[in-house]
């Protein structure tokens, strides 16, 4: 997605330990027309034809969830990172190792959320090793969901996350995928 | 706002420890049409010339956060919860307690996104003890911008945290204001 390619561009920055900073737009400060496109373009992407929700993951997911939740007109559903007192039994579970925080984390939701009738659209705003995801998929899967696919604004490509998905059968689209980064250049799939 | 106080009738439920779940609407499975209605209707309680930007913080003040954004048409800023290794220096801070997680939680945001020159509304989906909001106004009041308001979809009256923060002089605006709970009913400000 060109608009999306165009941005990271102009205002991602790329740190040591291949980190790249799109915090100016994507998740900590977030531009809700460019979620907008995004949304209108998964919806091009994939065959939403009966879905019933948008599943994603606290926190920032939530932003590009909600916007294409209310894209097509279902609800979102988001799997939390922790068990807070508000939740009682019932949970879908799926243990996954975080890499931005250095540990394992348990993803939960609560089960009366997404059941065998639900046929849900995953999005995320970041693929990098792809824990997140797949620990979505688990959950999804658990519910007895059907899932379309799985919809992501930035995938590091180079991180291998989004590959092993694909391998695995998951539809996985990526509306950035970030191939090499450096100080001086950011390289995407299918530029090299 | 009428919608909001019959479903919260409708679908909320009441724990022990006073808490209400709402969770099929508003904090884990996410009806966005009923955030853009709220997202409306903070727009004809708060004078919002000028605005550059919605504040909020993670998770779930995200999905209402956004929706906020997006209709009038400024970015969303959120604070975080935690120092992950993907936020360098240069942070607005304030340390908050979080009842939901019975500890104290440092609220953070870049400094770079949220300067003298904005113009900002809060918003967030709860309001009990107040906490939250009395570290998102400790964070935009460091940061030099102007606060327009605290927009809140549901407070806790009986909890105090509302009133502690307009005694403060804050305007806070929510769109339904639960004075008791329990079991068989439950009971708005404005309906004893």
């Amino acid at each position: 997605m060109q608009m999306l390619k165009d941005r990271i561009r102009k205002e991602g920055r790329v740190l040591p330990g291949n980190i790249i900073k799109v915090d100016g737009f994507l998740n900590h400060r977030i531009d809700t027309g460019l979620m907008r496109a995004m949304a209108k373009e998964f919806a091009r992407r994939f065959d939403l034809t009966g879905i019933t929700a948008v599943v994603t993951v606290e926190a920032s997911g939530i932003a590009l969830g909600a916007i294409c939740a209310e894209e097509y007109g279902v609800p979102l559903v988001f799997a939390k990172k922790a068990k807070s007192d508000n939740i009682e039994g019932g949970l879908y579970q799926s243990e996954i190792f975080s890499y931005t925080y250095k540990k394992k984390v348990t993803l939960i939701m609560a089960s009366q959320w997404l059941c065998e009738n639900d046929k849900v659209l995953v999005v995320d705003d970041f693929l990098a090793n792809g824990e997140a995801l797949r620990g979505l998929v688990d959950i999804v899967r658990q519910s007895g969901a059907e899932i379309i696919g799985l919809g992501v604004a930035i995938e590091k490509g180079f991180q291998g996350g989004g590959d092993r998905l694909r391998a695995q059968g998951e539809n996985v689209q990526s509306l950035a995928i970030i191939e090499h980064a450096d100080e001086n250049s950011i390289v995407f799939r299918g530029e090299e």
